[in-house]
């Protein structure tokens, strides 16, 4: 797989993106002519800096509002074509994108546009370059990829041929199907692009919405599988622009970038294990293996997981790291770190063959984790998920590292699992974190959902596993609203009673407003022995169609808290009506 | 005029807005049931809050999904309402929101609905509540307000009412006319806020793109006409939620509200002088009187002026503060403050009364600008700007305060005047700006447009005197990125020799890469020498149908640069294509 990306996907300068896509492992880059005319830097330097770092330059794009006009107009396209031909030149590149007009074209007749096409391309010949000509969704009268290659059947010259880009094709709703009637070796360049589902208009959909391959909602997998029965054996290239990845890091866009490509190849390549797109297959997590609290003194998450009737299972023989449990939930109290506030640094999952999820996870660009494994200790594989949360894979019995712990009881039996752990983004970066759970995890993406806060909707995107077992509710905050607090939930199967208990140790959970029980008796027509005994122990309620759900939150460590549910009959939600209540409660004062 | 607003239009908690809502002078304010929910205040303490601070309830809202339901449900919607009811009569309000139903209704019969809501009406009777229905845009079988007022009439109760909501209403496209049938009496309440024209679905229309009066593309005087006309008497109310007004300072966007609220009723009132809602009227500035850059030491910005040829006209006579003109454009240097940076601090304009305009502001809420006066001193009258910048106006001719500066030289006569000023927003405090400019200053909203920024799309949006002589377009930066700099345009009728003499002087411009004149070249057909004398120069060009553009910008001092700008021909823009350009060059290095 050759890979390009369209410079204009990432924020920054010109020389900022270049050495970005190289160090994501882009074999290409297509040059977007107005971050060339901005750049200080002469098209010769920037050919050699991509020389330098082994980076094609595959395209310069694009040259717009060529054909389809009068012949003055047609004559100022080939004087201002000419001025471009020997840009790319000087760029050393000889393909040059033709977008189809959408300005200023007024005459609607295949006959004169072919012309001027290949007129236009008589003039490319000379200097040596060849245009790919592309249908704007939103070309004026070409904006159907079959009419883009009819007309460049039409001009038949051999350097012209035509450019696919998804989102032109997908946004407007034109079978991909007809692809396969294309010549493979007159697609001279393909642009992938994903998108949510909306209904809006094209132009600002593409300009503002467009998503990374695995992001949105189109069938790219198809797409692409058309494209590849075409015969095409180009770059597979990313074009894509929205409102949040250009105010985000540049190098780490391009990695998130190179992930999709390589996540979609993969996909596309799964009929043919032969195939050199492959990546080692997902390790779909069947339970979380533990979760791990980082901080400099965690001495008061002791105490609270002692009141909350967990077991201390031990301290490690060799770091300063703690065990508890409850169940088959294992936290892992981290104290390595001296210098940060306690939070949520680690999960543990369990998986058929570590190996190969994480071997998976470097062929999709998951940095490492580094960790320091003493010799004789269980090692885990590691990577860092995009919030900087370490993932690690365990594919042997908890056994061979809680072993490492001693000094601690015996676990109890009672049945507790982690039941969901809540990770939270800035609104930049939550594409790529669902991007990341999907490809690298092996979770799948449900429906989405929002929630009102005090400063703004929170939204909620729910990852996981196919058996539904291993649970990461994403939640991403408004822009300028600070990131709320990750926490752990662990399911067991008598949470007032867990709250009794550790009440009576004197654990103050979040309070609860009385107004909330108010309302929760409005809305449910609940016995009110059991609405007064909620309220004593500040215990939220849900009820669906499935089931009933209860479940308190202790008080925030740092950027961490913990969660306590229960789930009675089917209930398969998390409590989602009971989020304002919480979230208006970590509220920071005002 | 009686105002009121919906708790969910601010961000905090239920307290914070209620004190919001009372110092930015609002008679009432809509409980919205969530935000009483997660308070940890008990109604009557809320009550008692809003009274010490005389601030009404109106309402309590919303009560959902009520009516259209079979039997079984119907008995639960009178057991909700029953706990409801009891919430409102703690609140001390007697009024209750009823929103047709979105989510359970079954039954689409007119007959059923409205026996259901007779007797909702009847159990709330019994509570003294009166009850308002809506018909939500995308309610289940009743989502226009001609519905809504058909049911209420048929169910024919004295304390059932019509609640009319201006979204729900012209989001669909119904006609507000027929709002005059209705029994102005039987007009419960009025709920309002604007929208910008999109093309999605309602919901998330509703729920994400809300704006105040004035700030989106709703007929909204002839809609509350409507409603006055049918004999509506009760507040004007507000019910805007979108994803940028949750994250400003709850104070800041009530007084901002309200100001929206006050030149609603301003606009409907023009036809009826004696009307209590009118205020004094809007005072178009007719020219920049002058522009203020404050900040600790402004010798640099005093050298640049010299190079740039404009004329030292002296110092004020008490205070540290110098004048520089050229033309009729005059810059006033003030260094009274200590700490701050270089900034664009103060804009004078030259209205023919600025007692009223001060009047008005006053009337709109915007805060008047404290200014040290000494006696004998012109007094100016101001207010700020959400920005901070502090405007002023001025009905006298200049020279009663150009006058204080002395032991300068006379002014020149070069015909350059301030061409505009721009000012530039964070993103949630963008819609408050356009609605300060247009009801405040007297200034109209022009087309927005979208620029790329290394860090994302910056919107611009041109506000201008109705003449086109006070021009100030508006840069909206993008969420995470910082708001750039802001600048003063000055105009001359011969900007290449005024460039030619401040770099003989020694001033660097805003370098401009040679790419752009290569693709300058390539865009329009310009002699070779000429763009030769931009490049050497670096001035940037453009050119459209009505004319060409040749500009440059200075080097940025703290937060504000100057910007040197010759119109030809009848050239109305602001160079756009150059933009980027800009934005490029003044990014701060990485």
């Amino acid at each position: 797989m050759v890979t390009s990306i369209a410079s204009v996907c990432l924020s920054g300068g010109l020389t900022d993106k270049i050495h970005a896509c190289a160090a994501a492992g882009f074999d290409g880059i297509e040059i977007m002519d107005s971050d060339l005319t901005v750049a200080h830097e002469s098209p010769e330097e920037i050919r050699a800096l991509c020389e330098r770092l082994g980076l094609r330059i595959d395209m310069l794009q694009p040259f717009r509002d060529a054909e389809g006009v009068d012949e003055d107009l047609f004559a100022d396209t080939l004087r201002r074509a000419r001025e471009k031909f020997r840009t790319a030149q000087r760029l050393g590149t000889d393909l040059i994108l033709v977008c189809s007009n959408a300005a200023t074209a007024t005459v609607d007749d295949d006959a004169v546009t072919a012309r001027q096409l290949g007129e236009l391309a008589d003039l490319a010949a000379e200097h040596g370059i060849r245009l790919a000509y592309e249908a704007l969704a939103w070309g004026r009268f070409v904006n159907d990829y079959r009419h883009a290659w009819r007309l460049v059947q039409l001009a038949d010259r051999p350097n012209l041929g035509t450019c696919l880009d998804s989102f032109h094709i997908l946004s407007r709703g034109h079978d991909p199907a007809a692809i396969e009637e294309i010549d493979g070796e007159k697609i001279f360049f393909l642009q992938l692009a994903d998108a949510p589902d909306l209904n809006m208009d094209v132009l600002s959909w593409s300009r503002h919405h467009r998503l990374f391959p695995g992001e949105g909602s189109f069938d790219l997998v198809t797409f692409l599988t058309h494209v590849l029965r075409a015969g095409y054996t180009g770059p597979l290239s990313l074009e894509v622009f929205n409102d949040t990845f250009r105010q985000t890091d540049t190098g780490r866009t391009a990695a998130h970038a190179r992930r999709s490509l390589t996540w979609l190849a993969d996909r596309v390549a799964t009929t043919d294990s032969h195939d050199d797109r492959r990546i080692p297959e997902a390790q779909c997590p069947h339970a979380v293996d533990f979760v791990e609290i980082s901080g400099a003194d965690l001495s008061t998450a002791d105490h609270m997981l002692e009141q909350l009737g967990f077991t201390f299972r031990g301290s490690h023989h060799r770091k300063p790291v703690r065990l508890w449990t409850l169940g088959t939930a294992r936290l892992v109290l981290d104290e390595q770190d001296k210098h940060e506030t306690p939070h949520l640094s680690g999960i543990g999952l369990s998986v058929d063959d570590s190996d190969r999820a994480s071997a998976r996870a470097e062929a999709l660009g998951a940095p490492p984790a580094f960790r320091r494994t003493h010799t004789g200790d269980h090692e885990l594989r590691a990577v860092a998920s995009p919030d900087g949360t370490q993932v690690y894979w365990n594919d042997q019995p908890a056994e061979t590292w809680t072993e490492e712990f001693t000094g601690g009881d015996d676990g109890d039996s009672s049945g507790a699992v982690v039941d969901h752990i809540n990770l939270s983004y800035p609104w930049q970066d939550f594409d790529e974190a669902v991007l990341f759970s999907t490809s690298v995890l092996g979770l799948d993406a449900q429906a989405s959902s929002e929630v009102p806060g005090p400063r703004g909707l929170v939204r909620s995107q729910v990852m996981r596993s196919p058996d539904g077992v291993v649970r990461v509710p994403l939640n991403l905050a408004p822009p300028t609203a600070p990131t709320p607090p990750r926490h752990v939930a662990i399911s067991c199967q008598d949470v007032i009673g867990v709250a009794e208990r550790a009440r009576a140790r004197g654990l103050q959970f979040l309070a609860v407003p009385a107004n909330y029980y108010d309302d929760l008796a409005a809305r449910f027509a609940l016995d009110t022995a059991f609405v007064d005994r909620l309220r004593r122990l500040d215990l939220l309620y849900d009820r669906d169609d499935d089931g009933e759900f209860i479940h308190f939150y202790t008080p925030t460590l740092g950027d961490v808290f913990l969660e306590l549910v229960e789930r009675r009959g089917h209930y398969d939600g998390y409590g989602a009506p009971n989020a304002p209540v919480r979230l208006a409660a970590q509220r920071p004062a005002s």
